[in-house]
């Protein structure tokens, strides 16, 4: 019964990585091919793992839950990317543009859909979904354009570890209150107590625990094999775990402060190494052709492509005037400030992971996450030529290695 | 529903690498406090994955197929220990005592077994479980006892690898033969000739390709993350389907083919470091502590636990008996034949393997796998004390550096 198994692995391992690499050639970014190979194998096109052979053997349950280890452990590198200091060093600019960036789409954008048919809580939900830009787009397409670490590109970078918090903040914050049935005003003050206390708590007994742990795990030098990674494994595991069972927020959240709480260990390197195998040689693909898989865009109505369109075109506006506003407002030059907002445009794994955590809790209907996935490929598509074009005129040095 | 799974791995993975610590404290291989483990958590003791927070969730099935993928990487890893040129380094020794260790407990084990209540199948079976000796084990042992490179070493590193292809050979054609439904002998002949075929191919093949395919994808520089890494896991997968699927042959054999064949790929290295992670960190302690779960020692029988006291006799006295015969007919002194023949008797994740194909085709009752899984424990438990006493006169210089 495990041959299925293996079948639809080494195809969806296979497709990933050279949808990947076709969309590298094409100079777009990695994550979009892998998506669009989902899309392909999936049930819009080949329908792949609804044939017999995977069926009766339940392929498709076992790679959603392989999906899911893959996202807890995407999120976990995510963490790891995010240096508490890079925060600072962008200062003012990346505060606002992160801050106004979150608060245009899940406002504007939320109002913005409810006279075309979505509900209240569907219309927020799908604010927050729009809410998320992708950290690793963003820094791709400005390592690929030699920005990283123009001023620009470093107010991008805060602004997107500013956007990928509050969006994760604001999905638990909406998640627990609208599937815990909180009930009246000491209900919510309970369960946001109870967030906040765990999500301080978590962060503080991260930061402090864990690179200390593994530190002492690796002096230790026991005969077991790989020591330091396999209790990294069982943290993320562990954090993912309370998060949800303890702090009532998104298991995501767990990895991705367990993340941040070892992105200052002295074994940082090797952390970052071991778990890069582990979770791109093996599992996010998984995930990101498994997002691809559970679209069905043959299943979207005339009506449906219609409101995928309107939501595809909020989700740039909002983005585009939020963040460069904000940039603008927290004190970078007009010029500059555009190209933030077009750098944040870019949605990716982030928004990805929040609607399928919306789909899992029945937040959103089949057709509107199809129309998610179609927005965030829209907006992968679309960032990388628009900043190309946004930073065209003088041709800077240089300046780092273009290999990620 | 995703969270009873993040919180089993948590505990497998932490109980197995405690397990595997305190066994490394108390100088016994590593593997023994990782089965031990399992047989604690598992039914024998605590029962724990029965519990309803995890039975809800359909936990022990995924156990089961994340724990078969371990066995796969498993195999991958050990293959790529071995170097063809180790063969021929150890020679005519150490080919006679993997011949004749392999053929004495298969033979003479299955006729001993007959009289007690085995039909001729399982005892053929059990013959097989009991030939497979382990190679991690052997070595472990004597880089502890820093002897891995004297002619003892050599010798049982070359038998072990002798054991392990005979073994798994004498199982795929086994398992064929009698899961197969074969009729006569044509279609013997023809199951026959589709293995040998299949392992000819597979190996031509995978020592061709497989070095040059990691070269050619490493030398590419592509923007895709960990394309190595990657492929080798799609030809780990690729190779186990296929070996089940188009060759008839257990789908850990073509693990071990893809292992040996990337074994002297110029990247081997760097293979080793990130299949390691992937295999050690992850997927095989969920095997190994899968294996304990597996095993009921509360439903044995005092009748049962007689025939197993009787099957670890056994197993001692054949792989003694046909590892020492064999060296000493190779050419060994005696006294050397026979620390080869001790050394020989430790069982491992092989036996375990085979075991548990076995369970799968219905070919061992639950009872005679718990009795394998303690004549496994006992084997183990026993080389290392036996190997220091044979070993025990001079007191050799220090050879090499004891951490594994």
């Amino acid at each position: 019964m495990i041959l299925p198994l293996l079948a639809a692995l080494a195809l969806i391992i296979t497709a990933a990585k050279l949808g990947g690499w076709l969309s590298g050639v094409l100079r777009q970014p990695v994550v979009l091919g892998e998506l669009l190979v989902g899309l392909v194998l999936g049930p819009s096109v080949l329908g792949v793992f609804t044939q017999p052979y995977f069926a009766a053997a339940h392929v498709d349950t076992t790679l959603i839950e392989l999906g899911e280890l893959g996202v807890i452990f995407l999120m976990f590198t995510a963490g790891l990317e995010v240096q508490v200091d890079d925060l600072r060093k962008a200062g003012r600019p990346s505060i606002w543009a992160g801050v106004l960036g979150v608060a245009a789409p899940l406002i504007l954008g939320s109002l913005a859909l409810i006279p075309f048919g979505y509900d209240l809580e569907a219309a927020l939900f799908l604010g927050i979904v729009m809410a998320a830009t992708s950290v690793s787009i963003s820094a791709q397409t400005l390592i690929e354009l030699r920005r990283l670490r123009s001023p620009e590109g470093l107010t991008l970078l805060g602004a997107a570890v500013v956007d990928d918090v509050l969006a994760i903040a604001v999905l638990s914050a909406f998640t627990a209150l609208v599937t815990g049935g909180v009930g009246g005003l000491g209900g919510l003050a309970w369960t946001l107590g109870r967030m906040g206390l765990f999500l301080v708590g978590a962060f503080a007994l991260g930061t402090w625990l864990l690179p200390r742990a593994v530190d002492w795990v690796e002096e230790r030098q026991w005969a077991i094999s790989q020591p330091v990674l396999s209790l990294v494994v069982v943290m993320v595991l562990t954090f993912a775990w309370a998060s949800e069972f303890v702090g009532g927020v998104a298991a995501i959240t767990g990895a991705f402060i367990a993340g941040i709480a070892l992105a200052r260990s002295s074994l940082k390197g090797k952390i970052e190494r071991g778990m890069h195998v582990l979770a791109y040689a093996f599992f996010v693909p998984v995930f990101l052709v498994g997002i691809g898989l559970q679209a069905d865009a043959r299943a979207l109505s005339a009506e449906d492509y219609g409101l995928t369109a309107w939501l595809i075109a909020v989700a740039f506006a909002t983005k585009l005037l939020g963040a460069g506003l904000g940039a603008r407002f927290g004190g970078l030059p007009a010029r500059s400030a555009w190209r933030v907002g077009l750098g944040m445009i870019s949605r990716g794994e982030v928004g990805l992971i929040v609607a399928s955590v919306g789909v899992a809790n029945g937040l959103l209907t089949p057709a509107a996450f199809t129309g998610v996935v179609l927005m965030v490929l829209a907006t992968t598509i679309a960032t990388p030529p628009l900043l190309r074009w946004a930073f065209r005129e003088p041709q800077p040095p240089p300046e780092e290695n273009a290999h990620a």
